[in-house]
């Protein structure tokens, strides 16, 4: 039996952050979590992890742009059209964001993050911590992947 | 401006394994995705990444036991309540799971995976590629994960 049916959800909470515009995509910036005061005792024992995974809902993504279903990787024209799987970007059918964060602070509801690539207000789907099973030793990524990252260290 | 409001998401796909019960987390078997047929093309060029994150919907979990907000680690009543956010439980507010898995094969619209732990008939919310940005270097988890997986070892 499939199971299609729409799937509804509530926020644990949102992004409190100062980055505006491209400043949100710079990983040494630090943001905060504000979780649902309801939610606090959830975040127990969270600060013995280093490090997140942070699932948030990218709301500023339109119905038509979540549609497009192909994109060209990271707004490169020059690069091959790629679908939507293939890449992170936050045009897919479910702009559900996932990014990897260093736990700073806990204080109360509040989680101090760095790295959280989210826009302020966004809403926060789940925060799980990140344990050695996230580690995989062996990662093969398409090569345009790899030119991406190179270029951006010749800058 | 705080962002609350109730969010819905349609699957993007469903789980199919033969797997029943705990056989669900024997992370050496194999599971299939398969995508909407009309969301095939968001799956081009997905073949040139070893690894995937696959984000699913853990219907199984009643509305009860989402708000539980506290749990024992991996079911260990002799290990303290922890914070549903700071264990990987699927007694979670919003049971979204969340597994790296190992990508086998693509074929159309069906991509076969090892390492999914996730019932037959699970509504998958989003595939993304894994990168070597999700690797992080040095990890942090608390004494009792490590405690376990040392049990594990020694089993």
């Amino acid at each position: 039996m499939t199971s299609l049916a729409q799937i509804s959800m509530q926020p644990v909470g949102y992004v409190r952050t100062q980055a505006v515009g491209d400043e949100v995509k710079d990983r040494t910036r630090t943001s905060e979590i504000v979780v649902t005061p309801e939610l606090s005792a959830a975040l127990d024992g969270i600060a013995d992890y280093s490090h997140l995974h942070v699932l948030f809902w990218m709301k500023e993504i339109s119905r038509e742009k979540r549609i497009m279903l192909k994109v060209h990787p990271r707004g490169r024209i020059d690069l091959p059209l790629m679908g939507a799987f293939a890449v992170r970007t936050n045009l897919r059918p479910n702009p559900i964001g996932l990014t990897v964060v260093e736990l700073l602070k806990v204080e109360g509801n509040v989680l101090e993050v760095r790295g959280l690539d989210a826009f302020d207000g966004t809403p926060v789907l789940d925060i799980k911590p990140y344990d050695p099973w996230d580690v995989v030793k062996q990662v093969r990524v398409p090569a345009w992947w790899r030119k991406l990252e190179e270029e951006k260290k010749g800058n």
